[in-house]
């Protein structure tokens, strides 16, 4: 497996454009879309929230019942939620402007939205964009770059991977783009990721290989434990590298997982390092747990405590609040059985023994917290099982982003 | 019923005292004892952290097997919080140095700490502070505020409250004091709540009606979503109002659970009022619910969304991030039924109508918004049940007390 340049147009046969269609944002792209050469495979998971926003209702339509898809719309500025049956009718007359654009059926074009919640979209300059980028598709690696650009909101940065990996004796492209600053997400209301790949597998395991693996990626990561109404994750498979097809759970199958897996996490941690006003991504990886669910629990907790955030912003070793708040998350573990490390590229200090504070430097612990990446390390010395989790710090920008943004 | 000046002190016999122990602040008081001249009935309710500081483990044994109690000692500064045997051992050796100095059981005094995690308390401190403590005790208003004024951390402002009413033809006070930026508390770490009533009442309906009513009133107060390792409220019933001993839930009984209620409503909002770093005090009012635990959990949702505190820092009327909260709660209902009105004393203003919005002027949302306190009305529409929860805005100064807090 080897990493290259590149992110949701690296697999064979994927194009993507992007324009400046003035939806809410002045002097910049914020709309894109992506275009397979085939007919892709498509698997999608979407926000567990109960208000769902219009284009996530859409997709989820498309990805059970249409037989293929070959095109994604997105925007950014406007998420299309609590807008009613007006803002589902939107969906609709998007998809039906790509179809034609692209002379594909309506059915195949997926939506995504993201923004301010309870504006509908303006369709005219919708449809403008949609035009303006047809002609324009284009299979290069800046493409693909523009995309990732074109979709963000409160990003401060692109985020796009790709990899390569050898499947049933052909080259198997997997890359992608995501926005947004949490799975859990803050301001602009959605966390989007668009994942593609030349892979030729079935659609059911192209469905389930999504299904598990965003457990440890995207479900992992927290920025303020707001679940946006918008949350969507596609993976579209057009099959151009050649490869059988895979239908089974085989080596070949746990290839691909592995090659989804690290494109997933290293998109999700790019997101909870770009957390809204953040300065630091904060892992939390909590080991010797009883079973997984117990050792997700624990870490979720700690990763969406708001006090641990703010003392990780202060480079401050306030393991208390840790320990509070893997107290209150549910979980059952013996407090006074808790070791705990913090860990960075600075080095790693043992902060606490059975559940009591260790004699360290604290000195030495700000150093290591002072890094733009800090792990903690938590053993709850119950089992075998354990979970990561990624978030961010807690500061003064991110309630300044969020006071201010609807003005 | 009525309002009288005065906090702890205001039921006959209930006396305190103050002390500058030196625990961890400099030139202020940080040490209170409560004193009550004859026996007391005691009710307590505590965190359902399950890391529980020394004195709630302490103070949950005293309040389940001592047939009686006549004193609280109360420190700020460090809350005894993850300090092991050790820190269990100084609960002991506090009530012991309380016993002796006032010629009352070991097992009659109680202890509540608020402060640091992790640090064990300077015990020489504390036993000189209880000596100074007890010869000054002192049944006046002054001497209870100046207690209510010891218990302080990071409050901005001192909390107490008193009030009168007929009960069995008797004039039954109840009064109490508290501290604490929020039962889910942000910095140092704890709720505390010490109320006192001169009633005759037998133990089983003094902790009935307290743990009845905190789940309208303490456990709807949220600051930051962390639950503490110490949250407390103490109940203390001396029956010197000479009433004849309330042993059914008969009129009298409602009278006092009315009372009760009363008295903690008003601190319990006070503290959601002076949570870290807040401008505002924020209601939030479910009300058509189906059941009493769906209001709550639509209620609770919306207090402890980060967005939507923000939102009300900013004076911004996003009501999408309200109903966003609402989404991901885990309460069933339908967002396309949904009414959700802001109001504060500026006035009243509808802003969604059957989950979208109505046309209402911004403007005038921000004056409405713009008020020290401020509530959000939501009327889900599926049936007669409500839930109040109290709450305040996320603000710059809430980051910087918490990232700065231990240094």
């Amino acid at each position: 497996m080897r990493k290259i340049d590149g992110g949701v147009t690296a697999a064979k046969g994927f194009q993507a454009a992007s324009v400046a269609a003035g939806i809410k944002y002045k002097d910049r792209m914020d709309m894109a879309l992506i275009y397979s050469e085939e007919p892709c495979r498509a698997a999608g998971t979407f926000t567990t929230n109960l208000v769902k926003a219009a284009p996530v209702r859409w997709d989820q339509q498309v990805v059970s019942q249409s037989p293929y898809v070959q095109a994604v719309v997105v925007n950014a500025g406007i998420a299309n939620a609590c807008t009613g049956s007006e803002g589902y009718g939107y969906c609709r007359e998007t998809a039906l402007a790509a179809a034609r654009a692209l002379h594909i059926a309506e059915n195949a074009v997926l939506v995504a939205s993201t923004g301010v919640i309870g504006m509908q979209l303006p369709m005219e300059k919708l449809k403008a964009g949609i035009e303006a980028m047809a002609p324009r598709l284009d299979g290069s690696i800046q493409a693909g770059t523009a995309a990732a650009r074109a979709i963000m909101t409160t990003d401060t940065k692109k985020k796009e991977v790709a990899l390569q990996v050898e499947i049933g004796g052909k080259t198997v492209t997997v890359g992608g783009m995501c926005k947004g600053s949490g799975m859990i997400h803050p301001n602009m209301c959605t966390m989007l990721s668009f994942v593609t790949t030349d892979l030729a597998i079935s659609r059911e395991l192209l469905q389930e290989a999504l299904r598990e693996d965003i457990k440890d990626t995207y479900n992992m990561i927290s920025v303020d434990g707001d679940t946006s109404t918008n949350d969507t994750v596609l993976l579209l498979a057009n099959g151009m590298a050649g490869n059988d097809e895979i239908t089974e759970k085989n080596q070949e199958y746990r290839k691909f997982c592995q090659a989804l897996n690290q494109v997933n996490e290293t998109l999700a941690k790019a997101m909870a390092g770009d957390g809204e006003g953040c300065t630091a991504l904060f892992e939390v990886k909590v080991v010797g747990a009883e079973s997984k669910s117990q050792a997700v629990t624990l870490s979720k907790s700690v990763i969406t405590s708001n006090l641990t955030k703010a003392a990780i912003f202060g480079h401050d070793a306030n393991w208390g609040r840790i320990l509070c708040a893997m107290g209150y998350s549910g979980a059952q573990f013996d407090p006074e059985q808790v070791d705990l490390f913090f860990e960075s590229r600075a080095g790693k200090l043992q902060i606490i023994e059975n559940g009591v504070s260790v004699d360290y430097s604290e000195e030495e612990a700000t150093r290591i917290l002072s890094q733009p990446e800090v792990t903690a390390l938590i053993d709850v010395k119950m089992g075998d099982a354990s979970a990561t989790a990624w978030g961010c710090d807690l500061t003064f920008d991110y309630v300044k982003i969020n006071a201010d943004y609807r003005s």
